[in-house]
């Protein structure tokens, strides 16, 4: 059928690639690293949006829009900000092009309209924000501010890939001000515990909550809480951060406020987003040999119907039950599609559901019609049997819920058989050859021990959880003392 | 209460400039031409895409995203296209910053990290979209492509205003592709009634339909559509436009599909879209000398309660009914807001909530508690009257509906009253300068009188209206023949 993927166990990398593309999310463009989205994955990125929006809101805070560019005295003022991200900046220098006299028909930079200050296309928002916000705030009573954007960002980065890392890419960046320091502690691990909620409940994925070392923060941030996946590699993927920031924008904008007691304050500052490398992560969390597999609450079809037919006459008995078929599971809420297109034949239609992961698949032929029956089909699983018509609505609003709730408990199971305690660096350097994942192992809290482990195994410190087993310990590379045990991981 | 705006006779423009920044829309950034969207703004602005983003649903399109980007050999492959944006195209030409030697803390461009070709920031997307379906169109069964995207586009205008005229702008833009021309007209216009639907039902802005003149056309379109719509002041605002680009695109990608004859096709091609400039229409459309008048289908809030009270106990018992009424409108589906905020004095909030045009006030206090009432104040109408708390949610949903159509018919009223029949240049220039407004007149048809007049009097073709009366007459310029009158006006 000409849908046939590389297998995962051949080459885990290429089966990705060919999955995006074939099954419709997304492409590279002519851009250098930069993706088109495709209609189906954009639909995918809706749902994810649709939900984190609401629960934004739910949580106080409202959506706003800032600029795509940054001045360059805006982009150096916070300084360790900037040197994090100054290596990939895209700048805009000039604004506007003319007809380029030795080729006809063809145009070049004018070089008359150079801007006098360079423009950053903003790699996160936290410098044009701050600087705007310096005006919003005079006294306590102008805070907190909860505010979100939904925008696009430029990283230029060297290597790319499909979602995970691209050039430009799709997030919402949150960006709070706050009275108080522990305020702003409240609201960095609110909004960590959200994006948690979200990969759990509606991504069906499992992740770790715990704060970055060191070297692995954000750039500019005193603290940067993250939530960590398990792909089926055993590569680690950072699927959302939220940044303490401190007073760090404050001082470099001069945000001050007015308290109640009459003195004058830097605000305190949070940042938290996640992006589109989500597609990702739900890719690489569900997906198998076949293509995507998706969790009922992301699917933007969660049951498609496929007529079996040779004759007109046939087609016309099979759609009266798949209309109203249609029509009984929306109105219990389930999306569902039924594909009466006469180009495509079944079979193609059923590699076609497979491959863009549609949780279930109804097929009514005429045999069908004559027993009351409708042939189900669970992509998870890829399982089927036959379902009496009259029980069928029932039945899937319940494989719906028990769909989401296997996937997520079969990560679940994935991700803890592969959290594996080392002592030693030997079973450490083992282990993430021969199993991989995560590896829990003490760690003496030295940024040189960090980095040398990066170089020797090319592991790095996911996250130290924040539910884990504090106990001291010895470190597993120098021996030194530890405090407890860290999540080490190759990662995305 | 420092809410003060300047009069719309004593200057209509400083008037809308600083509603727009005292209602908490927008504001003016740190960079040259582009603003920021502050969270009540936006919060209007998301009410226009969820209703337009149902609508282009409905209709059988799909969102995607595509790059910000365009490598400098595709935005020139089509050549007027290319021509008429090349001179406000904001052009990134490195991608790295380093720290500047010079300057301890500062940083600048890398001359080593210059982009081997320059990327224009999208001005509009029909050269990336189109060099991308290029790949998506095989045959006729891959048409129609009907997708629409919601981006963000850079127009360097060197005089900017907020909404209005943006270096950088919000929009959605659709483009679809099509195997025949009579389709391609036919999703032009349907877009273009969409927009017109839109504006009238939801935005209560009357609008007059028709298409551009040659030298009013969007850049490589054979075709344009629009909707026009009249300002307080007399001026025209083009409010959304809808483009038949018949095969231009498709030829400079070349872009060719099989045809169910076995032939092969250069596709057909639209392009339409509307932007934040809305905000502006919807600004001057409505609004007052008081502030922001919103029609309730797009007001973030449609109801606030203010409570009056001396004492705790007083604040307690009104609470109670507020809460109730809340519950009320919440379950009939109107968004209301309790106002108990305790900084400030209830005749602060009155001017707030009038300015920032919240279509209907609740106030209750002491004297209503015992009488059972409620004052009941209307935004656009600025009347206020007594309601028996027992039909005050009955009365409330009627006057959603009522507000709403009030709005259009007062606005259309006052367009109606507005279009003049002018049949003598020297009337042509009195009504312009003493009237404003649509001038509907007889042109004969040639782009030369057209800029003739514009020069003589800015006053440009806003339209040639799809419901004019054809009818010959003699051009109010040069009395040449012609073929039906179209309308004038000095525009945004």
């Amino acid at each position: 059928m000409g849908k046939n993927l590389t297998k995962r166990s051949e080459d885990y990398s290429k089966w990705y690639n060919e999955l995006v593309v074939k099954a419709d999310l997304a492409e590279n463009s002519a851009v250098r690293g930069c993706m088109v989205i495709k209609p189906y994955g954009y639909a995918i990125w809706e749902k994810m949006q649709a939900e984190l929006d609401r629960m934004f809101k739910e949580t106080g805070h409202q959506n706003a829009y800032f600029p795509l560019f940054v001045p360059k005295h805006l982009f150096e003022a916070e300084e360790k900000n900037a040197e994090g991200f100054a290596k990939e900046c895209a700048v805009v220098t000039h604004y506007r092009l003319k007809n380029d006299p030795d080729k006809p028909g063809k145009l070049m930079v004018d070089p008359d309209a150079k801007l006098e200050e360079e423009l950053v296309v903003r790699p996160t928002s936290e410098a044009i924000i701050w600087n705007t916000y310096k005006n919003w705030i005079q006294s306590y009573r102008d805070l907190p501010i909860k505010v979100n954007q939904w925008a696009n960002v430029v990283r230029w980065e060297m290597r790319t890939r499909l979602f995970l890392r691209t050039a430009e890419f799709l997030w919402q960046e949150g960006h709070t001000a706050h009275a108080t320091k522990d305020e702003a502690l409240e609201e960095t691990e609110l909004m960590n515990n959200i994006y948690a909620e979200f990969a759990e409940n509606f991504m069906a994925m499992p992740v770790v909550k715990g704060s970055k070392t060191e070297s692995e923060r954000f750039a500019g941030a005193l603290e940067t809480y993250c939530i960590e996946a398990l792909m089926q590699d055993g590569k680690a993927l950072q699927a959302g951060t939220s940044h303490f920031l401190g007073q760090n924008f404050a001082e470099a904008f001069d945000v001050k406020f007015a308290t109640k007691e009459g003195g004058l304050e830097h605000v305190w500052a949070t940042s938290w987003g996640v992006s589109t490398r989500l597609m990702g992560a739900l890719i690489m969390t569900h997906s198998d040999d076949n293509g995507l597999v998706l969790p009922p609450n992301l699917a933007p079809i969660q049951v498609v119907i496929v007529p079996i037919y040779r004759s007109e006459e046939q087609l016309d008995q099979i759609s009266e039950v798949a209309n109203e078929l249609v029509k009984e599971l929306r109105a219990v809420g389930v999306s569902v599609k039924f594909d009466n297109n006469d180009n495509q034949k079944p079979g193609w239609k059923f590699a076609q559901y497979e491959l863009q992961g549609v949780p279930l698949r109804l097929a009514i032929g005429p045999k069908d019609l004559e027993k009351g029956t409708v042939e189900l089909a669970r992509r998870d699983t890829l399982t089927k049997e036959f379902v009496n018509r009259s029980e069928v609505v029932e039945k899937i609003k319940a494989l719906m819920t028990e769909i989401q709730d296997s996937l997520f408990d079969k990560a679940k199971q994935y991700r803890n058989e592969h959290i594996t305690e080392v002592d030693s660096f030997d079973d450490f350097k083992k282990v993430l050859k021969e199993k991989g994942g995560f590896i829990s192992a003490h760690w003496d809290g030295t940024p040189e021990t960090e980095n040398k482990i990066k170089d020797l195994t090319k592991a790095t410190i996911r996250c130290v959880p924040f539910d884990r087993k504090e106990g001291a310990g010895e470190c597993v590379l120098t021996g030194n003392p530890s405090e407890g045990r860290v999540l080490f991981a190759k990662a995305y």
